[in-house]
Formats: C-alpha cells, sequence, structure tokens
C-alpha cells in the first residue's frame, strides 16, 4: 500500500472512531484507561525488550546522551505511565456538559453542550511516554487520536499502542480510537497534517522548530506550544523582599521549563535597591547575566544584545533591563515576548490593574511566580501543552482545550415568524 | 511604495492600534460608534457620489443585476448602516470580565479575563455595508481591523472608512483601528492572510469559493462560514402537526438563508403518512423536489444524485430521502451534511437526547425549525458569521467569537515550592 494509501485508511479509521465515541460513557472510556494501565504492567518485560532496540538503534545512529534519556522507557518511567493513565481516569469527564441554558424569547430553549473535537493528530518527538499522555487525555476527552512519535522511539511506540488497543478493546471501544503511525517514513507528517476531512486538529509537542514546520504546512488548526519567553517587571512600588523571593523563584525552580522567567525587568528607581541583592543570590546559583547599559553601571553582566531579549534560554541564564516605568515594561514585554507567562510585583492597585489588561500574554500575574503557570497548578489535573496561540485554547490546556461547544436548541414545534 | 511594503505598514499600525485599544473604555468605544453613525450621516450625499462610481463601473465591467444590488448604497442601507451602528453601541461590552476566579491551594488566586485577540482582517465581497458591519463588532469586541472588501466596492468602502476614522478620531481612539486596504490589486489578499506576526485572525464572508481559497493559503486561523447543508429528520414517533410546520418553516421561510433546510430525512414507517401532504405544500409555494428510489414511490419528486445530498441549494430546491431509522439519519447527517444545523423532529425522549450528543453540528435543534441558527435569535445580538468550524468559535459568532480568554493569577508574594 501506497504512504497515502495507509494515511488515508488511518484518517477514515479515526474518523469512524470518533463517531462511536460520542456514545462511550464515561463509565467505558475510564474502564479502557484503567485496562490500559493493566495492559502496560502486563506487557512490561516487552516494553523494555522493544525500546532496547530503540536505544541500541539510537546508539548505533550517533545520539546524544540527552536525546538517548529521553528515549529510555525504565521501570520508574513505566510507572509513571501507569500513574498518569490511573489520574486521567479520575479526572472529571467534560464531555456533554450543557451550560447557560435559557429560554430565548422565541420559547426555544438554548443552550451549549460540550463536545469533542473529533480527530486529533498528535506530533512528538523521541519520549515514548507521550505516547499514553497524549492518549489518555485525548480519549477522556472523546476524541479519536493519531500519533506520530519520533522515529527513535518507533519500536516502543509500537509496543505501547499494543497495551493501548487492548485497553480499548476490552472496554468495547474501538480499538481506532487510538493509532500510531506505523512508519518512520518523514512523508507521513506531511500527510497528516494536510487531511482536513479526517483531523480536527493537531497538537505538536516538542521543539520550537518542529512547531514552526509544522504550523507552517499544516492545513489543519495547530495548537500551539512556542516558546515561553516569560518576564519578570519589578516595580518601584514593589514590596522588595516579594521582588527577590519571586525573581529567585521564576529563574531558579528549574530551568528547562517554559513558564521559567528569562528576562528580569527593574524599575529604574528601585534598580539599585534589589539588582546587587539578586545578583548576588543568581551568581551562587550559577545564573549567567546579561543585561542592559544602566544594569551594567549597577552590577556585574555582559551585554545583553537585541537577541538576548528575544531568547528563550531553558538555562542557568538571565537578561536583566532597567525600565523608565510600567508603560516601559509592558511595551518591552509585547514586543519581545513570547505571550506565554509575565508577572509584576507592586503594591500599588492601578498599576497591577493596568498591567493586567494590557500585558497580552495567556497567563498575567500580579506578585506571584511565574512558575504558577501549569495545568497541574490551575486545577486541570493534566495538560497536554501550553498554548501560545489567542484562538481556542490559550495557556495550560487540559481536557477542556480538547473539546468544543455546540449549540442545543430545544422546541415543542417551534417554527421561526420573522 | 511597493504593495510589500505597504501591507506591512498597515499591519504594524493595526497591532500598534491594538494594543492602544487595550486602554480603551467602552465609554469610549460606543462614543466612537455613536460619532461613526453621526459622520455617516453628514457623509450621506457623498456616499452615494462615491457609490455611484462604483455602480457605474460595475455596469461598464458588465457585473449583473444581483451584484449590483449588492452593491447599491441607498438611503435605506445607510439607514440601515446607522442603526447597525447604535446597536452595537448597546450590546455589553465582553472585554476585562473576570471568571471562574477561585483560590488554589497553592494560595493564588486564579481567574479568567476575557480579552481582545488582536488584530482581525476581514476579508468580505461586493457589499459596502459589511464594512460597517465588521468594523462596529471588531470595535466592541476591543480588536483593530483590517477591511478587505471587494475592488467593485472600492470607491463606496473608502468613503465608509473615512466616516469611521473620524468616528475614532472623535472619541480620542487611534485611527489606525480600524484600516480600509487602499488598492484593487489582489496581491494585497494574499499578503493579508499570510502576516501572522500583524494579523490574529482572518473572518472571510463571502462565497464558498472564497472562504475555501483563502483558508487555503492562509497563514493564520480563519473563523469560516462554509454552508449550511441543513437536514430535518422526521422520526416514526414524531408529532406529525409539528413536523409538517418545521419542515415547512425551515425550507420556505426564506430560500437563500444559510439555516434553510437543504435535506428532509423521513423515516420510512411514517413516509406515506406526511411526504403527500408536504410535497402538496411544497409544490405549492414552487419548491422543486428531488429524492430517493423510496420516496418517488410515495410522491412526485426528481431522482436524487450523490451529489444532491452534499448539495446546498440556497433556492427552492429541496431533496428528500426515507430513511430506516435515526442511526440511518444521523449517518447521513453527519457524512453528507455540513455541521451547520440539524434538527430532529420525535416525541420519543431517548432518542432526542442521542440525537443531540450525536450529530456533529454547530447546533442541533430538537423539535425546533433549522431557521432559529441565527446571532439574534440565540441573543448574540449581532453576528459576523456562523462558523462551521470546531476550533475556538462554532455556530454563531458573536462579540464573544471576537474575544479569547487569558489566566489571571493574583499573589501576595506566592513563589511555587515543588
Amino acid at each position: 500500500m501506497s504512504l497515502e494509501s495507509y494515511m488515508n485508511e488511518v484518517g477514515q479509521k479515526a474518523r469512524a472512531a470518533s463517531r462511536l465515541l460520542t456514545r462511550a460513557t464515561t463509565e467505558q472510556k475510564n474502564k479502557a484507561l484503567f485496562a490500559m494501565a493493566n495492559a502496560l504492567e502486563s506487557a512490561r518485560p516487552r516494553l523494555k525488550e522493544e525500546n532496547a532496540k530503540d536505544i541500541e538503534n539510537g546508539k548505533q545512529k550517533g545520539l546524544d546522551e540527552a536525546l538517548l534519556d529521553r528515549l529510555e522507557l525504565n521501570d520508574a518511567r513505566i510507572d509513571g505511565m501507569i500513574e498518569g493513565l490511573k489520574q486521567v481516569a479520575t479526572l472529571p469527564d467534560p464531555v456533554g456538559e450543557i451550560t447557560d441554558m435559557v429560554y430565548r424569547p422565541s420559547g426555544i430553549q438554548l443552550g451549549k453542550m460540550r463536545v469533542p473535537l473529533g480527530v486529533i493528530g498528535i506530533i512528538y518527538e523521541s519520549r515514548p511516554n507521550v505516547t499514553i499522555d497524549a492518549a489518555s487525555l485525548c480519549l477522556k476527552s472523546g476524541n479519536a487520536t493519531i500519533l506520530r512519535g519520533g522515529s527513535e522511539a518507533f519500536y516502543s511506540n509500537q509496543a505501547i499502542a499494543q497495551a493501548v488497543q487492548s485497553g480499548l478493546a476490552s472496554a468495547g471501544l474501538p480499538e481506532d480510537a487510538v493509532q500510531v503511525i506505523n512508519t518512520v517514513d518523514r512523508a507521513a507528517v506531511g500527510l497528516l497534517i494536510t487531511m482536513p476531512d479526517y483531523v480536527d486538529v493537531i497538537v505538536p509537542r516538542g521543539g520550537k522548530g518542529l512547531i514552526e514546520r509544522i504550523s507552517k504546512d499544516a492545513r489543519v488548526p495547530v495548537i500551539k506550544h512556542l516558546d515561553g519567553n516569560c518576564h519578570v517587571y519589578i516595580d518601584d512600588e514593589a514590596d522588595l523582599e516579594k521582588a527577590f523571593n519571586i525573581a529567585m523563584n521564576a529563574k531558579t525552580r528549574r530551568y528547562g521549563v517554559c513558564n521559567a522567567m528569562e528576562s528580569l525587568l527593574v524599575n529604574a528607581r528601585v534598580a539599585k535597591d534589589i539588582l546587587p541583592r539578586l545578583a548576588d543570590a543568581l551568581s551562587e546559583k550559577g545564573v549567567e547575566l546579561v543585561g542592559c547599559d544602566l544594569t551594567r553601571a549597577i552590577i556585574e553582566a555582559a551585554p545583553a544584545t537585541e537577541d538576548d531579549w528575544y531568547t528563550e534560554y531553558l538555562a542557568p541564564k538571565l537578561s536583566i533591563k532597567v525600565v523608565d516605568d510600567m508603560d516601559d515594561a509592558i511595551a518591552h514585554i509585547n514586543q519581545y515576548g513570547s505571550h506565554h507567562s509575565d508577572a509584576i510585583v507592586s503594591q500599588n492597585y492601578s498599576k497591577t490593574r493596568a498591567f493586567m489588561t494590557e500585558v497580552d500574554s495567556s497567563s498575567v500575574m500580579v506578585n506571584a511566580s511565574t512558575a504558577f503557570a501549569d495545568g497541574f497548578e490551575y486545577g486541570l489535573g493534566a495538560e497536554i501543552g501550553i498554548s501560545t496561540d489567542k484562538i481556542h485554547a490559550r495557556g495550560p490546556v487540559g481536557l477542556i482545550g480538547l473539546t468544543s461547544q455546540k449549540y442545543v436548541v430545544l422546541g415543542d414545534g417551534h417554527t421561526r415568524d420573522n
């Protein structure tokens, strides 16, 4: 079979499965999730065997240590997948909820019903545990899923897919509700993102390069998670103790996460009061500092280039800029930021009110660390990513972000006059 | 200036204006809308003069009567635009609303704030009144707008743009908040839909061909309004009096609207009871009938082709199919329909419950006419279109559909531990 016929068949099967999933009860979906967990447990030796093939191939291809590490399925990671499945089973089912039900003047009752998106295509890189994360969230939200993992994890993903499909079958759900592409041919991605008849939305999970490529070529909507170039602005009316704690937490809690602060903006009136203490504490943690001229007049830092202001380091490195006032800070954030998560530290009520309105980011924090931008912290239970888009879903995307709403109209023979 | 530089400049100005609009108060926006209404009133003679140029050019180009009619700006249509502006001014302002504000276990307060999308590009055909509809809805929802009307309405649209911009200026809002492209070069559309840095979403208003072309080439999200191939399914447990009224209303209230019924599905058990009466009444109204073999065994109708089931006639024509049961009807609707608005007529509780869940359309009606699918009937006040997409906005799109939500986090020095 040609790749095109194969992908078309996958698409058709997914669409058919998504129709059947509209009838799946919450109980069935949860049963399937628990059955998948059991199937993974039983398949543990096989998962490790298949994973060993991927690791061996990866070594021969000369993958670096970090990639090989992400690829590995050890017992702890298999435990994590099993635990994840059980957690998703405990989350409330968003599908079918009807809200805003009102009588309209015409006499009809109008409401909004939460419904699955339909078929979701997930494209990800080498981490095989994403297969389970994505499949479980999509299933719980009533969607059929087509998964395309990195070619390095081919054998691991196929083994995981078997466990997933046996779980679906044992709950009486269609096995095609979760399909894992069974070819490493890169052209499969190009086909997957250009089948609007069969795929309703694409969620790419991986580096910025992958996501940009997919967004550029896709013919279906993409829920994007681009970079997190997050800012903390310390206002001249900040409580400097809070400012110190928030800045330290936002930068040093973890370096490789998208909600970490990458740029610190400090009001010129308090720069001398706060920067030396922060610089000492950051240097002690091994954080490299780059800054504007005003910053460098106060603390030791390498000169920041224009590029630095745009950069998500994902590393122990921070750019620092001294700004004239809050408006200056907002303009900087809206220009250089990535519309992910940005914070102000200030005790001035009017300024926090304006910052909250004018900063164009998916999460705006007032006197709180950017580190809170996270599906678990927000109570979503789990997240498939943090959307930096404005359309559809913005910020952490959980089960609700994988659904849509349709209108339902209840009449009793109602017709429209005018 | 090259077209590219021009469009880039338009985009940059729109982005800058959208930043300023985040500070616009509801009062200012309403003041601008009333000022636009006054400016249109004062410009009435000039609007007609400029419109006469378009009409004259259109005649020379040999536009047909229907197009020339849509192009015309007579007093009634100018009155309509003025009335529309005042109506949008009276609608509640969705921007800034914070909902779902809760304390999280970490101690932060988390809520969702409704915010404008940013910059909206509107591409439409020859009706100049769309310029005012679109500009007013986008302004009220806090968005900057770039309007690209049909080249046939060039002079009319430029004259309307002047009135719009004078209204903005008199309310202290940036004139660039509404820009009308000042060239008829078709390449401008191609540029407008491929500027993700400056344009957040595209709303095409026009025929299916226009919308499909734009969706295909766009590099920014598109809120699509494709066809309305709407169905009414008459169940064997329908109240046939209600069924007759609903079917007649859905088909004959107006023929050229997207919420009109284009296909009637009738359960085989009641086909003989309802079809003859319906066929008589429809024929009396001059509705042409095509049907499946079973239909044609009961009433006079031309044979329906496979294409008929897919077709939105927008005309006094109806395709009729006799189906075995509700599942058959649902399968037909999900396969051939356009996910717009579809209705069931049945007194059976369980069936209506299943139909509502399983039909994948933006509006699902139970014992009510598809004619209710409309922004005014749904209480949105006005609509910019009816989305047949699943992502972001589904069904009639009003002010809310032109906004998004961001998370706001209020802390008091909160940092994240784990």
